[in-house]
């Protein structure tokens, strides 16, 4: 017995933890879960595809549902605005769809205040270095960019206990069944249940 | 990565609702976990063991211990004094052991003043009439107890939005993996895990 909704499941944690290696884990162990698609005006890029990478809006378009309040939450980062469409998320939650946004603090926080019963999740590196080494790794970023990136994720650590949940991303497998375990939890809180509760012992003579 | 300490879980549900096979089965599963043993005034019975079904006291050593604030929560049912000795709790809570108390409803709420840390959990049947059948099945009571059992429950269910989670024990597998999923989820909260996660990062140079 759980609730007929879906979640709204904000992650955020610091470019190169993994996130979307872990929440890819997630998504081959659920089938009531979606990823949601940002909306963005900044170009469409070779091999990108509008609709499954972002949805590309004009900037009028994305004015236009900005002033209707269509957006859960909305930024501009170098010239190019992006958010997160409330048509996207509500209509699924609705079905009992998990959505989950891919989103930095910032917009994070923006979502909370409006939606206190989403589930927020911070993912962690175990360490500064293992941080580090990730985005080495990688090989996108260059030396200037990765200590920028260190320096975002530094302050984004003194944010995180306005997170609901804490997961360090170690093994990947045990981020992705801590993160399930958050799910499945999640769905058995009584406020989510209560009135799906009360109709099932509604029809039930004592 | 999740927090040092263990969780006090509170589990409640009416009689007969299947709450001690549920825990049997989360027992089973996880190795971090102790069910809290009681202590009483009343007679032991047959067959039982003090320490084992009961902490088995006198009136005047439960009364001390009560006066000293030695119980989480105590009651009087029927001339017997019944109650939790904090120090069956903390010290194992300390050690990173995950204790169980099952309690009726207002021995839990008393809990739930002081400890609003503790994780409420509240097991439902799928409906009143399995609760009744499985109440007939046992055979242990006669069926005025049974009516009684069944009124009790009635009330109960107006109080179980004081709890954090309901469990609906329909197949007891799911019920315990439900749990399992609530106490794995817990030990990821923030306010849980965020010393522990400090501490992890901070022997950390960026």
């Amino acid at each position: 017995m759980t609730d007929k909704k879906g979640l709204l499941i904000v992650v955020s944690g610091p470019s190169g933890v993994g996130k979307g290696t872990v929440l890819g884990k997630v998504f081959e162990k659920r089938d009531d879960m979606y990823y949601s698609v940002s909306a963005t005006t900044r170009e469409m890029r070779e091999g990108e595809k509008d609709g499954v990478n972002y949805h590309f809006l004009s900037e009028e378009e994305f004015l236009k549902i900005k002033a209707e309040d269509g957006f859960l939450e909305s930024a501009c980062y170098c010239d190019n605005y992006y958010g997160t469409l409330k048509e996207e998320v509500f209509k699924r939650i609705d079905k009992g769809i998990n959505v989950v946004l891919e989103i930095e603090v910032q917009g994070a926080m923006q979502i909370r205040r409006k939606h206190p019963e989403g589930v927020f999740i911070y993912i962690l590196p175990p360490s500064y270095k293992a941080l580090r080494e990730r985005l080495l790794g990688r090989g996108t970023d260059d030396l200037d960019k990765i200590e920028k990136r260190l320096e975002a994720a530094k302050w984004e650590l003194t944010q995180i206990d306005k997170y609901n949940y804490l997961v360090v991303n170690d093994i990947v497998e045990e981020a992705a069944d801590e993160l399930n375990s958050i799910i499945e939890a999640e769905h058995l809180r009584t406020p989510r249940v209560y009135d799906a509760i009360q109709e099932m012992l509604a029809n039930d003579e004592i």
